[in-house]
């Protein structure tokens, strides 16, 4: 079993890194907390004996060498960067988790065959620069690495930018590391697991997503001077379109989700009428032909809001994921630990995207998931036990044992 | 008859202070832009050999002497400060207007019997501290100074700090000045005299607003892992309300008007439900009576929409002005001005507040129209001719000689 006091603590001490308003985090990518993050995570795997290896897209491999250094590694790990108010385990526990198998394993005097590198990757959230998930993404050979480092954020600065000013351009060409395998310790981030009391959620697919990014352009004018026919008002636009994203989720029920969660509106002044709204669209669903259709829909229906109030539309994907399915092989292993440690566990679809969902592209993948309080997460109040945490751990730890042999 | 080209340059040379992005001006109040502005004006008034003076809420006043100086004086003037994509004619007609009145007296060698004051009201915009003509609201006893000071921005600045800031809190008191009566040159910010090829409307009533500040606060959550019926999205209750606003504004057509133009989304990323929106409802109507009902229901429906969803709600009058009807007096002077110099007019009702509106009610008042290009205001579009501001300015002169006596 792992130190759960231990990883508790380290836990706690990243979580003062990028401090949020309510005790969670804003420790979005590529920013001066970040690199305090990155450089604490850093830290620690040197003292645990680990050689820190940093690629072009920043993302961080700590690699603990095995009996045979020619085998293939089996990677575990996934990421530090934060929501702008988000909480402390999300990303954070499977990079933690994963340090403190290493630690555990350096404990017990543990010599794997196989090495095992602990990873942080770059930028998955995708809020200050879409898409999400998007260094994981280059690894695996899904997004060029020029396309990737010229995302910009709301002001304009790149990922290729912000990753030099923050000395975290490595010098390793992204997805040169070979990998045997990936694990990825995660928090549920919805209500299934602490609803049914499971200790473990054995992750068999994540659901697919697809983020669109619509602009809507109308004619700036005065709120009050302005006869109601003549205006071309973005704004009423906008609030046509998340209301048809909803029922468009709703249509797909009970497993399909929709909203907005980010909307810009220009001028953005009392009294004038909106004259540009730019917002993006989340649609998720495990079934892809079930995105295909929810997309088609929201594409058809905004054009017809559009054209109805004389509106110019522009419609983006700047994001998005084919549902996956994870490594059997693991998955068996996984759900084996667990029942070995003691840990009720079920077989779950993770409704969130993850490191682990581009890497399953090119190497055996899977996660595991534990549960977090209300199902809460992507904000300041998400919270998990330290119990949840350990139990979790100590599953990876033994699929990782398994994984790498002993 | 006006210099009509020195006006035009006047305008021109003022528009460069505050450059918008195409051509317009973000000038807003109390900014280093607006600053700026101030000091051109009041270096202009001195060249025109009139006494600046400023009173502790910024409103700026230039006096030309009277024959009697023991009368009380004619004002006139509008404001210098922008939108944020405003246009260069919005207000500053108004001021440089006047201020071209005074400039011909003088080449004319007019001695008028009573003083004749050209002013600059402090944010008459409303855009970065709610509400509008804030510092006209104060000389007229609507609002106390200690209230509007204490008005804040989106960064939390208030009135009061930004007044000392640019060196504009004179030491007048406010509403202390007497005077006489009030005339106000602005252009019409909506369609009706291009349309009808009028060169000048005889404004003779403003009509009136509300402005509603809506809070909407819902749970931050992951937009992929949040099953559809845990969900507490406020962005999605702004949505339903945005709508309500239109269809209230269209049940009382053709005279009511309603828009949401401001928005602020928070935390404002791509995969979290949005937990609070905050926004801005603009309703307005000639008849008082037709404004109180689209308040009352939209806050109506506005608490339905947020009771149907689970959101907390909020609703906070942040502006407000009745109906107002302009002196019968002045604006027979201002008909009979148009006619003795030949141009066309019509009577008209003013879409947009003015300072004009609140003076109304301390001293006879009345505005002059000139026409915009298409109606187009708060837009950096706006558009007007050299023969239209020179038409107005013509008749502002005219009023203003009789109003003052020669
Ligand atoms: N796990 C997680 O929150 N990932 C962010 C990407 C997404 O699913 O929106
Ligand atoms: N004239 C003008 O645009 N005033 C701003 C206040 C309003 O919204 O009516």
């Amino acid at each position: 079993r792992i130190n759960a006091q231990r990883l508790w603590d380290s836990l706690q001490e990243m979580g003062e890194i990028g401090p949020g308003v309510r005790g969670g985090n804003n420790r979005q990518t590529l920013t001066d907390s970040d690199r305090e993050g990155r450089l604490l995570f850093k830290r620690w795997c040197e003292e645990a004996g680990m050689a820190v290896g940093v690629d072009s897209m920043g993302n961080m491999f700590a690699r603990r060498e095995g009996a045979d250094p020619s085998l293939d590694p089996v990677m575990m790990g996934s990421h530090l960067d934060t929501q702008p108010t988000g909480g402390r385990y999300d990303g954070v526990l499977g990079v933690l988790g994963a340090l403190e198998v290493v630690r555990s394993m350096n404990d017990l005097g543990i010599r794997t065959k196989r090495p095992v590198v602990v990873v942080n990757w770059t930028n998955e959230e995708g809020t200050r620069f879409a898409p999400a998930m998007l260094a994981s993404g280059v690894f695996a050979g899904v997004h060029t690495e020029a396309w990737a480092k010229a995302r910009s954020d709301r002001d304009g600065r790149t990922v290729g930018e912000e990753l030099k000013r923050i000395g975290f351009e490595g010098d390793e060409p992204v997805g040169e590391r070979k990998l045997h395998a990936l694990l990825e310790l995660h928090i549920e981030q919805g209500p299934i697991l602490e609803k049914e009391g499971k200790d473990i959620g054995v992750v068999t697919h994540g659901q697919g997503l697809k983020w669109l990014q619509v602009t809507l352009t109308g004619k700036e004018a005065h709120t009050g001077s302005t006869p109601m026919p003549m205006r071309v008002n973005a704004g009423l636009g906008a609030a046509k379109i998340v209301q048809l994203v909803d029922e468009i989720a709703w249509s797909h029920a009970p497993l399909a989700v929709g909203a907005v969660g980010h909307m810009d509106c220009f001028p953005n002044s009392r009294n004038i009428i909106q004259g540009k709204v730019v917002f993006t669209v989340d649609f998720r669903h495990p079934d892809k032909a079930v995105i295909a259709d929810m997309v088609a829909r929201l594409e058809a229906g905004a054009r017809a809001v559009a054209a109805d109030i004389g509106l110019g539309i522009e419609i983006e994907e700047v994001g998005g994921f084919d549902p996956v399915a994870f490594d059997d092989t693991l998955l068996a292993r996984i759900r084996s630990a667990a029942e070995r440690l003691g840990y009720s566990h079920r077989d779950i679809v993770s409704g969130a995207g993850h490191d682990a969902c581009w890497i399953n592209r090119v190497a055996p993948t899977a996660m595991i998931f534990c549960p977090c309080v209300d199902g809460l997460s992507h904000n300041e109040d998400e919270k998990i036990f330290p119990e949840w945490a350990a139990a979790g751990t100590d599953v990876l730890l033994h699929a990782a044992l398994e994984t790498a042999e002993i």
